[in-house]
This record gives structure tokens, C-alpha cells and sequence, in this order.
């Protein structure tokens, strides 16, 4: 069974899938190896790689080449964040053909206008597009995909644009009814209210996605027993933890003045060669290298 | 004055240069944050950001991407890893231009055969070319810079082929008459006399690079006490402080089911945003949005 | 003199730019040995390059990769059509230094909505965005570009989308207040008559841009006895010409069952090798292969 | 059936398999409209396509994205050139993985050392490596595919490199015997008097592969009189036509003081839109954008 095929099966079933934010192929792996469901391939963590604000700046070419490059090195389903589509429904369709080459099992697309603005941020500008014109997105997506397989999930912002339950509930509604085979609801609130009072209210057949960034609370047991959220990703933890690390590690190289007293405590250089797999390269020098 | 121009004063004043490995634009600015003097654009470390081993697989394109997008983020002279320089001289000349035009302050290029493997590797396969070849490389190097403060480091794998400190030093010295800027001389022995001994025998004029993974309790201390050294490459601490912290973290989320317990433990989603300049987003918002 | 200052300096000098349009390093390479006066960066011919429509499929960054691999083949000044500006004001400061670091010379942004549709597509869908809107965006790329010689083109779609002379020369006027170099004003008339009209009616300060793709028998006599005009584009001919051989050469082929009677038609294999530069190879083996 | 199957079965019927070299998407598309069999992803006019020499210059990422590119828009089959497999067998391992997903059907290894000069330069530096650690190249390719109609051709330049016909079959015997699907015989004699000896005395049960750049009387009759060649490719006629027809173009625009005259000599703009694919965007306006 495929990745994609793995994964619509699990949301069919109802099994709750525990999705990691990744960044690189590196933290593809690790988060495999940490036992997740599938990697969320972030627009907001990748720009954050390049240190570059989370407003549609990294091309879709970049983003693109990352999950290629993660489904290389990693047999999870991934799920990959493509913002608005990159423009209208015209780029969602080459966008559909594009991440399905590359290995993606699933793409997420806002209802934002492009360019977008990170959703987290306290005074942001939220604009969202009309509900017709996005559900025209999700049906080109929809009628693009070549594996049916490919899961459409629609996210929408209207929570974030401060529009209201019954406006996210409609949206829902008619996203579901375009073709989405999941809806991603957003909330930026500090507590789980808003999120958990539009699951309650929804109605549709297809099950919800959510991104408990803001509202951290909301564990897993809390989400089952809402019910309806069939996936659960953690959206930017892989890079708040690299950054976190890295600026402990570097302030204590320039205080000790040198590697001595933090070398015991971060992994070894091996454990990096296991994960780039130089076993194999050492097995393949003495079968193929003659 | 430029990253380069002062990268080289810096190196002809003696002033030890600390310089910081960095994988990303992100970890460079937070290289830059912690105060390091320069970047080391480790191709260990973007290997392993791929999940490839470290072994020529990573082409020139992708490396050099990294460094334009590092050169675009970070003030800090950037000194690219440039390997065996991609082939012979004529890939060296190309690789030159090309690093030089996308911002680096620096190449070290080593004396071993392509395709190389990873110096650290226990029992890795490591062959040199023979000693006037590489010179052609650094001749070819020196002749194709176009800013004469752009470095070239010569790195001679002696030590780590087992060929002993007098082939190491008489191939320093003919690099050092072909043009080099620097030395770099490294080791894979668990301990610094091997390093040491090479640096207390050393007479040529150019100073001498190190890096000190294997052998951690050479501090600056006792650097700057050896004498003749004028930098040091802290080679791939970033990634392990990354890695150490995605698995810790990733862990605990699969242990807590949920993010509620990590969360007050790693930097806040406001940090990244800071470092991304979501703040001169809004002030261009302001500005130039009507 | 840099190429961006002489290209500015000709423009100041009111003496007519030649420009032709080019998809490659090698039609560069070709443009610059028939003694035009710059390149330009077409969007329309990357895109058709690589098979696609030209609506905003083609990344910034895929562009960017082809400008910056132009620069480094040719010393012409390089105008870079980057169309919308990739989004909004914020897109626009990204795409002002990136092709600035590139080695561009100058940017043309057109005040169409993004995605875009070409312009000359008999019966496509062609919205401009409002004039204020778009004056932010030059405003933007004026107050972004560090170099002053580097030049911002400010391209009216209004022609184009049917608004009329009166709205293209308003808008014209409201470029040029924002700080545009230059005014490229479009037409897909078959005849220059409406372009004619326009420049006639321009009482600005600064020059006008013409791209006679529709109406070619507007040459360049005709150009400069119109006056103002100080940069005539010719947009398309290179993808074109190329297409019209490909197309004969491959036909030729199949029909002659081999290549023996095209093969003296087209140019020696010795001249591709002279238009890579094999001799400097064959030099610098020489010089440092040792 | 795909690409790869048709391509395999085509050969093992001992069907003649015309392939034309192609440096984009776009040529690709042109040489499937004129009826070739398949696609060359040839190195030396993507070399030239970026003005650089054929001298592992353009690195695989490059290459890559180009036959990914082109497997995007034509349903031909991919022979992709992959020069000496970038490296040794450890290179080439990773070659093939990314050139099977890429959707190439098939890969040309030669035997060339690392990095090669093109093969056509009269006095180009021309080393081979050694049989068996070829061999072991080859082996470790046909390891690596995971679809079994993937081919693995390799091409021996042993009379390029002036060797001879005895030394070229016993490494043609030893490619066969490691699992070469078949044999790619290059030569630069400008009469196929050495390509014929050689393929009369070739007794291996794999079919042979030819590239008549040299000797361009060798049309498809004569092959097919010979016999026990099943592929023949046309390797850069697509690019010398372009720029055959790019220099015409630009020298007469510039002569004729504008593009008045040559405007009806080359392909419409239509022509150009087509080939983009123009008439699917507008069904797609029409359908999705609402």
C-alpha cells in the first residue's frame, strides 16, 4: 500500500493521524522516527529556514524541490502546505500536477488571498477570497489529481479573518460539497473555545483537521473525544526546537570558548552518519567499486 | 568595508576568527546573533540536512544556493565548503566565479580525490591526489578570484589518509608557494597532539585553519596559546544541537499525545517571526500597500 | 562603467535601446555578438521554454536562475520582465533584490492583476489592479534597488485591456510621479496607430518603451522619427526563430531518414564549441592540470 | 504501457528507435510532433543552452530538472545522458534513483574518467577509467533501478579515446556481462568506416546504440542494412538549428533596423501558444474560475 493510499485509509477508518512539521528531509526522518503519521512539509517552517517572513516569497519551485526531497528519504505520507495554490485556480491545477509528481499524498489550500500573511500573527491583514471563487480552486484540484488517492484538504481561514462560526461553517460546507476530502478550521484564539464549538456544529461527511499551534491544550485525548478531527498537526514545533537548540548551543561555544563542555551533551558525529545512511555508502563502496 | 575585506584583516592582524557551521539562512543569522565572526557553509551539513551522506552527492547548485541564501540573510563573511572543488581545476575555476558572485568570502578546498567521503567516518576510504595537482587547483583558484580579499584555503587530508606530519607539511608548504591564503589541517585523532605538533612545526608565512570535532578540549585557550592558528571551524554543531532537539522534542510530543507539556519549553512562534522580519513585512505594509 | 550605468546613461542620452529577447545563456551570448544593446529577460519565452503558458507558472525563482546564469555569459545590460512583481508591494521589494543581486539591469512590473494572462492572447482575460495600487509597487521598488543606475520600468496594461488612451496616459503619468525610470506602454493592435497616439499625447519627463510584437512595421526609423522613445524590445523572435528551425530541421530529419543532407545546413559543431568558450578550457588544462 | 515499457519493447523487437537530443521541454514537444521515437537529455546542448562547455559543468541538479521538465511535457521516452554517472558507483546509485523518479526511461553511462571533456573536440584530453571498476558502474546501475524496463546503456569511448577496436569490444563484452542493456559506440572518424567494423565484429547478445555526428552519411538505411543497431541518436542538431536560426534572426533585425521583414518568416506568436498549451488555460478559466 502506498503512503497516500495508507493515509486515506486511516482517515476512512477514523484513526486519528498525528502529523510533524518538517523542515528538511532530516527532520522527515527523525519525525519518522519518532513514530508520526505523516510530515506536514510547512510553508511557514520553510521560510523560516531561508529567514524569510512567511508571505508567499518562497516559490513554489523551493518548496516543491523540499517535498521531493523529503519523500526521498522518508516512507510517511506528506502532507504538503501550499498556501493559496500560488495564485488562482489556473496555478492550483499545475500546483495539483506538481506536488502529486513529487511524492506529496495530500495538499492543503487556504481560502486566504494571495499573497498571503501568516495566520498567527496578532495584527495581521487577513483578507479571504470569495467563497465561490475557492471552491472553484478545490474543484480544479479535485479534477486534477490522477491518484484518487490524493487527498484535497481545504482550510479555511474565516476564524482568523474574525468572520465568524456561522461564515467558517458555510465555507465548510460548500468546500466539502466542491469536492474536499477534509477541512482544516484555524483558529488563533489562546484557548480551544472557538475550535471546539465549530466541530461540534459541523455536520458535514468529511472529517477535520486542526493545528493546535495557539491553543496547545488541546491534546490528543481531548481531540478524540471531540470526535469528527480524524488528523492533528504540530505545525512549527521541528523548527522552534532546531532554534531553540542551536541558539543554546551556539551562546555556550562563544561563553566556554569552545566545544569542550557542550560536545558530551548534543548527539555524537555518528549518530549523524546514521542518518545520512553512510552505512550503505561503506556497503556499496565494497560491492560496487572495483 | 566588505564581509571579505574584513575577514582578511581580521586574519592579518592574528586575531583568531571563530567561525560557526551553519546548514541554513536561519542558522547563520543565529550564528550571527551569538556573536561568531563567520559562517561555515558545511557541506557535512547539508548533506545531512538532506539525509544524504556526506560523499559528493550534494551538487554545486544546491550548495550554492544555500550560501546566496545565507549571503542574502547574514552580514558575517561566509567561507564556503567547497570539497575537492567538484572535479579537477576546470571545475575549480567554474566553482570560484561561482561562489565569489553569490557572495562567499572564502573556499577551502581539500586535497582529496573526488568523489570524496566524509573525513570523519572511522574507516572511511581516503585517497589524495598526487601533491602537484592539487596545486594546479590552487593556482587555478588564485588566478580566477576577482576581489583579491576573497580567501583561499588550502585543506590537506594528510593526517586523516595516515600519510604523517612530513608529507602534511611538505604538501602545506607547496600549497602555501601555489598561492593559498591558509592552511587547513585536519585530523580525526581523538586528541590534539597530532594537530598540535603539525601547527608547532609549521614555519610557512600563512596561518593555519582548525577544526576541532574530534578533539573538543582544544579550546581557544589553548589555541591561542599554540600560536600561528587565525581561525577555528566549529564544523557541525549546529546540526547535532538541531537533531539532539527535534528528536527530544518529537518524543516528548509522541509521549505527552500533544504539544501542552513542550510548548512553554521551546522559543515561541514570536521568535521565529522576529527572526524572519515580520516586522519590516508590516512596516512595508504600511508603506507601500494602498 | 557598469552595464546598468551604461544602459542608463544611453537612455539619459536619448539615444534608442535595442533590445532583444532572449531565454537562454546562449541567445544572450547571440543578441550581444549582433550588436544589440541589451537583453531582454522575457517571461513569455521562459516560459514557453519550458512548455508552459505564460500565467504565472513559471517561479520567480526559475526566472532569477535564468537571468543570473545570463549575466554571468554576457556583458549586456539585462532587462528582466518580472510581470506583476509576483504578488503584491511586499513581493515586489523580494523581486527588487533578488534581481538586483541577480546582475539585472532593469525590471519592467506591468499593472496587470497577478496571476497574469500574456498580454497578446486574442481574447484573454486582462485586469489591471488600481493605479494607487500599482504606484505603491514602484514606489517599493524604487526605495528598494541600492544601486541608483539600476532602472524601474513601469509597464501600463491599459491599451491592452481595452481602458483607452485617456486611462493609459493617466496611469502613465501616475508611474512616473511614483518614480518609474521609464513607461513601456503595450498594445496588441495590428498597427501602430494606437501606440503613435500614446507617445504623441506623453508629455512626461520620462521615455517611453515599445514592444512591436503586434505591429512590426513599426521599425526603427519609424521609432525615431516618432521621438521619445528610448528602448524598443523585440519580445519574442528568439523563442520564434528557434521553433521555425527546430520544427525544419526535425521534419527534414525524419523525412531524409538521417541527417546527411541538413547536417551542412545548420552551423558546425565547432561553432557550439566556440560559443561555450572550449578554447579557455583547452587553456586552462593546459595552465593548471598538472 | 509506459514510456519505459515501449521503449524496451521497441528494442527487443528489433525495431529501429530514432531519438532526437533535445535541451527543453520545448524541443522535446517538437521532436515528439515530428514523429521521433524518444527524447536524448543530452549534455552538451544543455551545456550550451547555459553557455558553458561541455565539461561536467552543469551539475545533475541542473540536468535533473530539465528531464523532469520534459517528462512533464512529452509522453516520449527519456534517454538521459548522464555523462560518467557524476562521480564513481556510488554517484551512479544515486544517478539512477533520482533519474528513475524523474521519469527518464532510460541513462547513458560512458566510461570516461570524472570530470570528461566532450567527446567531438578534435584534440580534447580523452581518459578512460579502468574496465572493471566500469563494470562495477554498471553493475551497481542495474542494481539500483527499481523498474526492470528501465535501460541501462553503456557507452564505451574507447575509440574515442584511440584504444581501438579489439580493446573497445573486450570493455563492450565485460559492459554486456555486468547487465548493460545495451551498447552506445561513439567515435569521431568522420566516415562510419570505424562504427561499421566495430558493430560487424560485435557478437553480443545486447543491440547497439549510435550517435552519427561525425559521419552523417550513416542515414537510417545504412544502419538498418548493418543490422544489430537498435537505437540511433541524433545528438545536437536540435540546438545547432537554433542557433542557426538565432543568429539569421538577430543579424537581419539588426540589419533591416527592425523585425518588419523577418516578422513573416518565422513561426506567428500563435504557433507559440499552442505549443504552451494557451487553449487548455482558457477552458480552465472558463471552468474553474468563478
Amino acid at each position: 500500500m502506498t503512503s497516500r493510499a495508507s493515509l486515506r485509509a486511516r482517515i476512512c477508518a477514523g484513526r486519528l493521524a498525528h502529523i510533524m512539521a518538517a523542515h528538511s528531509p532530516l527532520s522527515a526522518i527523525l519525525a519518522e522516527e519518532a513514530g508520526f503519521d505523516g510530515i506536514w512539509a510547512s510553508g511557514f517552517e520553510l521560510s523560516a529556514l531561508y529567514g524569510l517572513p512567511d508571505a508567499s516569497l518562497v516559490s513554489m519551485t523551493r518548496h516543491l524541490d523540499m517535498v521531493r526531497s523529503m519523500a526521498e528519504q522518508s516512507s510517511l505520507p506528506i502532507i504538503a502546505d501550499i498556501d493559496t495554490g500560488f495564485g488562482n485556480a489556473i496555478n492550483v491545477i499545475y500546483a495539483i500536477e506538481q506536488y502529486e509528481r513529487a511524492g506529496a499524498a495530500a495538499v492543503v489550500i487556504e481560502d486566504k488571498a494571495f499573497p498571503k500573511v501568516t495566520s498567527l500573527l496578532a495584527d495581521g491583514r487577513q483578507e479571504l477570497i470569495r467563497t465561490e471563487e475557492f471552491a472553484g480552486k478545490i474543484r480544479a484540484a479535485v479534477a486534477t489529481r490522477a491518484d484518487p488517492d490524493f487527498l484535497v484538504i481545504a482550510r479555511t481561514e474565516a476564524l482568523i479573518a474574525g468572520l465568524g462560526e456561522a461564515e467558517a461553517l458555510k465555507r465548510a460546507r460548500v468546500y466539502e460539497e466542491a469536492g474536499a476530502d477534509m477541512i482544516l478550521i484555524h483558529s488563533k484564539q489562546k484557548v480551544p473555545d472557538e475550535v471546539e464549538s465549530f466541530v461540534r456544529a459541523w455536520h458535514g461527511k468529511v472529517p477535520i483537521v486542526i493545528v493546535p499551534t495557539s491553543y496547545p491544550e488541546m491534546n490528543e485525548s481531548r481531540i478524540r473525544a471531540l470526535g469528527k478531527i480524524a488528523m492533528v498537526i504540530y505545525g512549527n514545533h521541528a523548527i522552534r526546537a532546531a532554534v531553540t537548540a542551536m541558539k543554546d548551543v551556539f551562546a555556550r561555544i562563544r561563553a566556554d570558548g569552545g566545544i569542550h563542555s557542550i560536545d558530551p551533551e548534543i548527539v555524537p558525529v555518528e549518530e549523524i552518519f546514521r542518518l545520512q545512511k553512510m552505512d550503505a555508502v561503506k556497503a556499496n563502496e565494497n560491492r560496487f567499486l572495483w
